[in-house]
């Protein structure tokens, strides 16, 4: 089984290394990072640079297509290489995912019309715009289309998704494998659960970063 | 502040990949991946490289060290480049942490003598040949070492680490940016959760791979 994941400047790492360490240990399973360019893709941090395949470097029908959020999702959206590599494998995948803002992306090739997905929970309003209705889920399955929440919701997509694929038991092997047992030293990983004032600081901080991100694009 | 992740082949991404995630947002951070020749250093699936630095690319004075574990780790632990520069490293740092057997590096450069930490779960037995008493714990800290639990441990230790160092309002911050409200479709990551079976197949899996590398080794 052939799972591409898209990569894109500015993309969030650990939205496809999530889901990269859940379904890469399955028996037969081939993990192709690609990008537009192809070569070395630098993360949002500017610190992290991961290498990928062209988009024609991989076979034309990938299983599993997983499309990584971060703030260059608007920019990937708008290259129209990703948007007709998407709308084209999006035919024949089997699954066709994402994580955080990579549902923006999906979105900017008509995927998610008319649909229930998610994002991550700052941006419910640029999936809208994509016309999606946008569901607070950790995670939303629409026939074949999984779109996860924010960032580390990808583990948890991955897990599920790796349980349709290899069953229960072999999703559970993985689970133990990479000891996912989350013990987090807060519960502050949504906006129902984080302090009011933790809340608008984040909430802040992400309305800043699209207007300069917007601004850059101007 | 500076915190360098040591990779080696063989390394497993989301060791290094979530703490990454967690610590690379404070105002003022640079994460520096380095390794002992530099370039493109491959994951242990041999489906994802990720580029690096030489260990004499970023100061000798890092504030932060990081191993991430892997099926590398013997490998990395007896090349001597890596625990020299370990050991010196260490004497100035203000934290030295691991994730998973990322410990057993640390413990190949004598690092964890006669201290508690904690590994991912199947290598307990390799962690008490360090010298080190093991601890079965998310995370374990002893003075300014942390030593994390299997793979995705690494998360909830970076989150600790980053309360100690920019107080615990930012990293709850950060907690929700990245949407770490984990809801795993399963509740099999650890030995005592896991079904007996599920156990005993991955012990299995894991017994095996020790002994092909011991034999790759040889």
């Amino acid at each position: 089984m052939e799972i591409a994941i898209l990569l894109y400047e500015n993309f969030t790492a650990l939205d496809c290394i999530g889901p990269y360490e859940v379904l890469s240990k399955s028996p037969g399973t081939e993990v192709k990072f690609v990008s537009a360019d192809g070569g070395l893709v630098k993360s949002d941090t500017g610190m992290l640079r991961i290498e990928s395949g062209s988009l024609d470097s991989i076979s034309a029908t990938p299983e599993i297509v997983l499309v990584p959020g971060g703030p260059g999702d608007a920019a990937a959206g708008a290259d129209s290489r990703n948007t007709a590599w998407l709308k084209r494998v999006h035919e024949t995948t089997k699954w066709t995912t994402s994580v955080c803002t990579g549902s923006l992306v999906l979105g900017a090739a008509g995927i998610l019309r008319g649909i229930e997905a998610t994002t991550h929970w700052c941006s419910f309003d640029r999936l809208r715009a994509c016309g999606a209705t946008p569901v607070s889920q950790r995670f939303v399955r629409q026939g074949k289309i999984i779109t996860a929440a924010g960032v580390s919701a990808g583990i948890d997509m991955a897990l599920f998704l790796l349980a349709e694929e290899q069953g229960a038991d072999f999703a559970q092997a993985i689970q133990l494998a990479i000891e996912y047992d989350p013990q987090p030293p807060f519960d502050s990983g949504s906006p129902t659960k984080a302090p009011p004032a933790i809340l608008e600081m984040v909430t802040a901080y992400f309305e800043n970063e699209r207007a300069t991100s917007a601004t850059d694009r101007d």
